[in-house]
């Protein structure tokens, strides 16, 4: 089992969660370096792992022992940041979305393929072993063709509206996991049709985004789906998948906190996960150790920047689909055995 | 305790099942003739029952001992018999829905309503203790503002093509009970979308029906909802609901056949319900005895004419959507103490 | 279907709810008269059920139209009227303990048995329908050869020191359902180790007897089993069975007073119910609709005088062993098909 | 955040998995060396995990940079092993028993003492977040006084008789886990009673074995306890306990292979774990962390060689009460803050 020397940039609360896994967490891993550009971030990350810190990229990018980087910066930075690591030559991990725009999006993509790095991009779920056990019996072929598909991703509590308003929208920030998902468990999407709401949290609907949607989607085996998204639960964070097939049906959750059963005078209660992290912590350690054995192995990655782009397109047809009231058609066609996706008109 | 002596009309699978719960089973009520045009079936249980037995109605509308009647027979013959029965000054409990068009449903309840019988429409759901429980904690004010409201009615196999044939479209045959719920929950709806597909049941398409569908809401309050339909679901029947609100969020559902799990080599396993007698005894009996309590007490019935037309002009708003792919705009206007629908438009 | 003219001779809370059963949830019931010692208490009732009512037994015995009747009076009473019952000719229902004393039980049941009269004994368990399914699954042998039986009775809350002071002891009162659904699933028992605690409730202590216990059994096949009993569970009634089997394992358990989750910040919770009448309201309508059947068709009834004799043995010998701090030893014979036990001595 | 070198000596199934852990999910951790007797597993291993190896204890005890140990070897080897560490002044991690005489128990847990060493026994249970979260509320008062405790451990398949044979028999090799479990979250055990039976597995009855048994215990505090445990559970690996008490009452559990619900016709089932490794896996890794955390910052260890001897107490007067029929009774008394058990007679 070959170590590979990684580094981590952006030391917010998903990237400190990547180090602290990259530390001790990840067998594959040899955590060599966490960069933040706030100093007293990078030193106190440092200090707590044990590792080598900077304020600086370049510090990252120009040491030759390093073969790897996971970004978790703002979304922003996203972009140019993969094309500078794959002209470095180093492998990438990189956050959900890859950039606010179509065009800075292709353009990160094309810089890793043409560099020969690989590119992977932060959908979790995809390594979830209750994702994985769930998919795997579908690719066995045990649930037979698809009727129905429903997923819900829920936040316990809206984020700050300053966040929101760097988010790139709802759509964009919330919805686009559910895209990947969708894609990745049925297949490609032809329609999607979105309806949001702002009932929840009157500030969202002040700066004209939303804090609820349902977004129904028409794959193109003609089956339907539907995803509904919230930032107000208020229960706890949910995430939940349900494929109804022609064999089986799929029900795929997991939301306690931990496995106790806590009775009181006629009432049984258990506690609800708060967020990604208490939900997640599997999920996040097999996403860095496939992206380190695609590393070690040089195979490809298990979610590409192409996948990133079609999730992204998706939640553009559903901005115009909410903003139109109107379904949003889409075509695809292959290149290099990846798809890409392109509007093909409303209805 | 006043009993009520009553009679039943239609003797297929559902009137069968009120007639055995009227016999035994609802403590207010005397079951006093069972009504069927074919002979064998109307003889053969009335001797199960140990009950009159007759193959016209006019037996039964012409016995003055009798108070109430229950309508199961097919959809096509509800309105007149309505209209007669209210005539003969009988009490009436009329299986969904009313008829498969507009002006033969307000022309029932006008007949109800101007002989001053009693009206009650079959949506049983409305008296089963699951949803009564979650009901009454929302109406005690324990869930807050309704952000998003979710529900499936699921068959697990399709009825015969010649029954889909006459049932009045999917919309009107399946969906309606899920409209019924949602103004019951919730309250009126301002607009439908729906979706629908054929991929389960390629026979059904073939009649330009559908097997499954999606039908999003837009409540009068603002938040959204959602219904999912299908005539496949395969594994069982299933009818659940969720309502997520600003200080609670309900789910109802009740599916195990019994309360047995059964563990063998690497599996859990409980049985599921199979239809909804297996699903739904405790809210066909309490139908029944709330209807003769409305009876013998006279007082307003809990499910009324026009909670029927209410939900129908949803189907029919649904239908519309999915034939344009567009959403359908509504308006409600309320006369005497009842909530009237009007189509405003599609946009 | 015929219906049988019934009686009910005691009208506290069982009494009475068999009573409401009867009147108009048992199809094949026709209730004929109430019974109380207490004016008030007889006249309320049949008032409320719009059915005759009387403060003597006579009126029931000497009625040649009833022919079967359900008694529900204080233990001490039951023997003495069974007999007399048996000696007017009416079939009886009994509750359980048939008396406090092994030659009463045993003149009882004879006297019943000579009378040629139905005598079925109110163990309500075997007819609800979750033991049912589990018991038709291990009768068709799908759970093979029995390992391990486990099985819990819970009372919410203790009842009254002065129930308790009359209620033959805590085996006699509360254990007595567990041996008889021991017997029922598993089959004879060869050994009782007992023991018993009162920390919950200091009274009990003080009057001697026991508020929660373990008893051990020793299966004629070499299989254990264990019970568990309190009267003070304080989260609600629980009545769960688990039999650990060489095919598979079976747990049978309903505790839900609806099936509603109701999510609040961080938990789940679900009500539980409070009381065997909130648990048992299928196992007692059952239990009526069987002994009708038994007097109906002239077939055996499913729980006899023997069965009630046997675990009430069972509970005896779980008092010597608890006094004693030993294991008592059973042997059991067989008399018509029925088993008759006997103690064998303690180990 | 200080990295302690540690060793791993036997690497058979749990050996293996510890060093597994060690090597990349453990941050504290710096794996060494491993040691095995057998020169292909210890190669193995060390190819695999990419870490040094040897056949010989003496590699590990002569290594000064290496602080601490994890003994995992065949139980005869425990306590020589637990010596000659304490003598080279290295922290041990036994796993359970210590030994299967009392007296190398007693000589081992000196040797540790005197040596000044940590000596952590392997009662992962202790770590596991679920009982983690369930004793923190209970020790929070949330629970109250204890009535009643219930634990179950259950194997799903029988080991070798080989393996049994070697075992230390069914109570040391089974039970003690509960016994420790019952000790951490109720207290001392005044009372013994067991039951063993072996219809399970007749190949066990043949070597004076059992393969199924039933604990009784009374605690110092006056409540009673339950422990059954079986080696042929069949639908897989169990471990649940139940805690009911004056406040509350915990049911803690957790079986399944993933949180997918599978639902085919008339059934939803779940996969249910197979055995210890899919059960603890985060138990597991959280003993080892807590063992390294006790050596970085020299503070006590979480379970002691104090607390092996009481559980091997306990197990020892299992066997005893099972031999003679009787209940075995406890004496318990401190020194240095440590309970030591005394066999105080059987009743």
């Amino acid at each position: 089992m070959r170590r590979i020397r990684v580094g981590v940039v952006g030391l917010g609360r998903l990237g400190r969660f990547h180090a602290q896994n990259l530390a001790g967490r990840v067998p594959k891993a040899d955590l060599a370096l966490v960069v933040d550009a706030i100093e007293d971030t990078a030193r106190s990350v440092g200090a707590e792992l044990g590792v080598e810190w900077s304020c600086s990229i370049e510090d990252l990018l120009g040491n030759d022992t390093i073969e790897a980087l996971v970004i978790a910066t703002p979304t922003p930075l996203h972009a140019e940041m993969i094309e500078r690591a794959a002209q470095s030559g180093k492998h990438i991990l990189c956050e959900k979305p890859l950039s606010f725009g179509l065009d800075p999006t292709v353009k990160a993509i094309e810089a890793a393929n043409s560099a020969g790095v690989k590119l992977q991009v932060g959908f979790h779920r995809r390594f979830d072993p209750d994702w994985r056990a769930a998919v795997d019996r579908m690719q066995r072929g045990e649930l037979g063709d698809v009727y129905l598909f429903r997923t819900s991703l829920r936040d316990m509590k809206p984020p700050s509206i300053q966040y929101i308003e760097s988010s790139g929208g709802f759509f964009v920030d919330v919805t686009i996991h559910d895209f990947d998902t969708a894609r990745w468990m049925i297949g490609e999407v032809d329609e999607v049709t979105s309806f949001g709401s702002s009932v929840a949290v009157p500030a969202i609907a002040e700066i004209g985004d939303i804090d609820t949607a349902l977004v129904v989607l028409r794959f193109a085996s003609g089956a339907l789906g539907v995803i509904d998204n919230t930032r107000a639960a208020g229960y706890g964070y949910e995430c939940s998948t349900e494929v109804l097939g022609s064999k089986a049906t799929a029900r795929i959750s997991h939301h306690r906190r931990s496995h106790v059963q806590w009775l009181t005078a006629g009432q049984a209660a258990e506690d609800w996960v708060a967020d990604f992290t208490e939900r997640y912590p599997d999920a996040y350690r097999l996403e860095l150790e496939d992206f380190l054995t695609s590393v070690a192995e040089d195979r490809p990655v298990a979610v590409t920047g192409e996948d990133a782009l079609a999730a992204f397109t998706l939640c553009k047809a559903a901005e115009e689909s909410f903003r139109l009231g109107k379904t949003v058609k889409l075509e695809h066609r292959r290149r290099n055995g990846e798809v890409l996706y392109d509007k093909a008109g409303t209805g």
